[in-house]
């Protein structure tokens, strides 16, 4: 082997489809031995870089790469780890540049949200500027889909389809035993700022009367005496009223609904409990029985239902992250452009570091019904290529067959880090 | 045609295969056309009996019947209503027999938990008390798998697949980021009295480490002392603990973890709550940083990833209901024999209803470790051929193509009900 080795790190929350690129990274890496030699990967992703722990995937053989692919979750550790500014910290900078230098390490492949993409950005200045140019190539990653410019995020395709079916299945449920039974369901999903995913569960319903009959998205403002005179008129229509709430449901002046109380890594605050929250405000003003769910975690590592249209874009961005890389690019990240929707075809292209870094993108207001509380065509029209197809993993004793990575890390050459 | 018809009701809370028993109790009598007439579907259940409102499922096509196998939550619906005893109520009993007697029905499939099958036999006797014999026959139907004699009940193996497989990935979720993220992740489930839907959740867990790591069971008395002692345990040996707690989780004297506050239909306390108390009381003691989850109905509709040996164990016993209905037997319930472990095999013979009815059974003991936290390998040897194999619905547009029934009541013959 010739090349710079590459380091790959996993950033953030992960996904079912994370390992999916990380797959499509290293299997590209391997295609062009004579040009990048030893992927290393972060152990818990940008730590492994400041704590020089290294993972030597060449250690990995072909198929336990190839088993990346079906393997929910971060293989390698992510981690919730914000770089501050330049400025402010760059010692932390340095420190990545000093490790990449020990490694031989020329390109940097950073996966990950708005943040990470920030710090990829970042990467690429301080490396020029400290005399040691980095290859550094952002790659999509978060469930919430709130990135700028690509059309969507790997990630998100499979939690949709996550939310979709188990909207659908629970609407039947509620719906078959509602006479008698539970009135209100109420499921609760992932996006703190952006009504993505709650979005996804309006696909379940495609004929008038189907669940879900409602979504609250962060986007709309909450207004209790509105939602609560829906609900009523709902259940005097159908019988029942089944609910998606995003986890990121709000108040006009920006107060969410339910606030668990501690705040993440990164300073947001950590919610949770909307979900209970709805429920116990339906049953005090309209007396409703009422069951909630709350999906949390289990919607994003869900790969036994994952899309497999989200499977292959999230390998696609992989693979040309390596690719990119090798054409001589820099700070940039690999997108997703949509060439039609029906049939949907797509490509990848790049986009500019500087242009995605720390951008959030919402539902637009034309992708919600004017009530406020459904999805349009056009965001069906969006959504619906994205939830496409199945990929169903390995299974072993009537459970997934995934992957583990046991790797020791690899020898250090440095002292250790104290920030 | 020239025999009686048949009155087929669902009861109780739905599950992922409740419809391929009534599959194979429309397909089976389809098949004897002979000997069954026309194969009555109560509308909500019993109320369908109650209130004359009768769907005729001879207007179903055969591939209408067939796409019931892979349909979740009850087609015709289903209902939350307990007959009174005799003494009690005699009035709904008669008001049964008048409504079967003006539809010549001399069938009386009730699919259901151990309520319903008390009904099943009551409906026998009064039958043969009021001079219209009726042949009744109980059929099993409940996630919280606490019928006794069966080996399993239908729809337990699919709720324990679907929580094996979200704790799996769930697990790994919380693993790749603990870290810097949550510490400790917290999965609610359904079982009101049995443990036997938490226990499932053991069989995500195949080498020391794997989550779950603790497992809270409604038999085991709830010690907030010890559960935090072991929470710590697990946290510092490997960074993160993942636990699966029974909604029935309940301290000593009886008293749950949480209580909604209502009551159901039957009296039963509704519950539901229990992962974010538990979150709580460990965010208070130990101060980890925690995520919950509440899967509620999307466990027990998940037709998505339906255990396949449950979905076949669900058609077999409808199947067998109408076989027994034909060999003359009455007040009888089909239950599944189990002959041997590995390979996993099974018949399907009967038992008394007068010996079943209102007998619910836990997980016994020696099925649990020994701490309490866990489970035994032979709880792992019973509950690992349940979730074997996969039975994936079709899918359209990314999504489940679940079967609709839409059809209109037969026309009444009687005056209206009015207990």
């Amino acid at each position: 082997m010739s090349g710079k080795n590459a380091f790959y790190a996993q950033s953030g929350g992960v996904t079912a489809v994370i390992n999916a690129t990380a797959c499509g990274v290293i299997e590209t890496a391997r295609q062009h031995g004579d040009r990048i030699g030893t992927v290393f990967a972060g152990r818990d992703g940008i730590l492994g870089a400041l704590h020089e722990d290294l993972i030597d995937t060449t250690q990995m053989s072909d198929a336990s790469v190839a088993a990346l692919r079906h393997t929910p979750a971060g293989a390698f550790g992510s981690a919730r780890y914000k770089l501050r500014g330049l400025e402010d910290n760059r010692a932390e900078y340095e420190r990545l540049v000093e490790v990449f230098r020990a490694h031989d390490i020329g390109y940097f492949f950073y996966n990950g949200g708005g943040d990470s993409q920030d710090t990829a950005w970042k990467v690429s200045q301080i490396g020029t500027e400290m005399g040691f140019p980095i290859t550094a190539i952002g790659i999509p990653k978060t469930v919430d889909n709130d990135l700028p410019l690509t059309d969507t995020c790997p990630g998100f395709g499979s939690v949709a389809k996550y939310v979709a079916v188990s909207a659908r299945e629970a609407g039947l449920d509620v719906a078959s035993m509602a006479t008698t039974s539970t009135k209100v369901f109420i499921l609760e999903v992932m996006g703190r700022h952006a009504g993505w995913i709650a979005a996804a569960g309006g696909l379940a319903a495609e004929q008038e009367g189907d669940s879900p009959h409602m979504i609250l998205f962060p986007e709309i403002p909450f207004d209790r005496d509105r939602v609560l005179a829906r609900v009523d008129e709902v259940v005097k229509r159908h019988g029942y009223c089944s609910i998606v709430v995003s986890e990121g449901a709000q108040y006009a002046d920006g107060t969410f609904l339910a606030e668990a109380g501690g705040k993440d890594a990164f300073g947001h605050a950590q919610l949770g409990g909307v979900a209970p929250t709805l429920a116990a405000m339906i049953k005090d003003g309209l007396g409703h029985k009422y069951h909630w769910a709350v999906a949390d975690y289990l919607q994003r590592s869900a790969r036994h239902i994952a899309s497999a249209t989200d499977v292959e874009q999230a390998y696609a961005v992989g693979r040309a992250a390596v690719e990119f890389a090798l054409e001589g690019r820099s700070a940039v990240m690999p997108i997703i452009r949509r060439l039609s929707d029906e049939p949907y075809q797509w490509d990848v292209v790049h986009a500019e570091l500087s242009e995605v870094a720390n951008v959030e993108t919402g539902v637009p207001r034309e992708y919600i019904t004017e009530d406020g509380f459904g999805i349009t065509e056009a965001c069906r029209r969006y959504l619906q290529p994205l939830i496409a197809g199945e990929d169903y993993p390995p299974y072993r004793n009537g459970l997934p067959d995934y992957a583990r990575v046991r790797l020791d890390s690899v020898a250090r050459k440095l002292a250790p880090f104290s920030p």
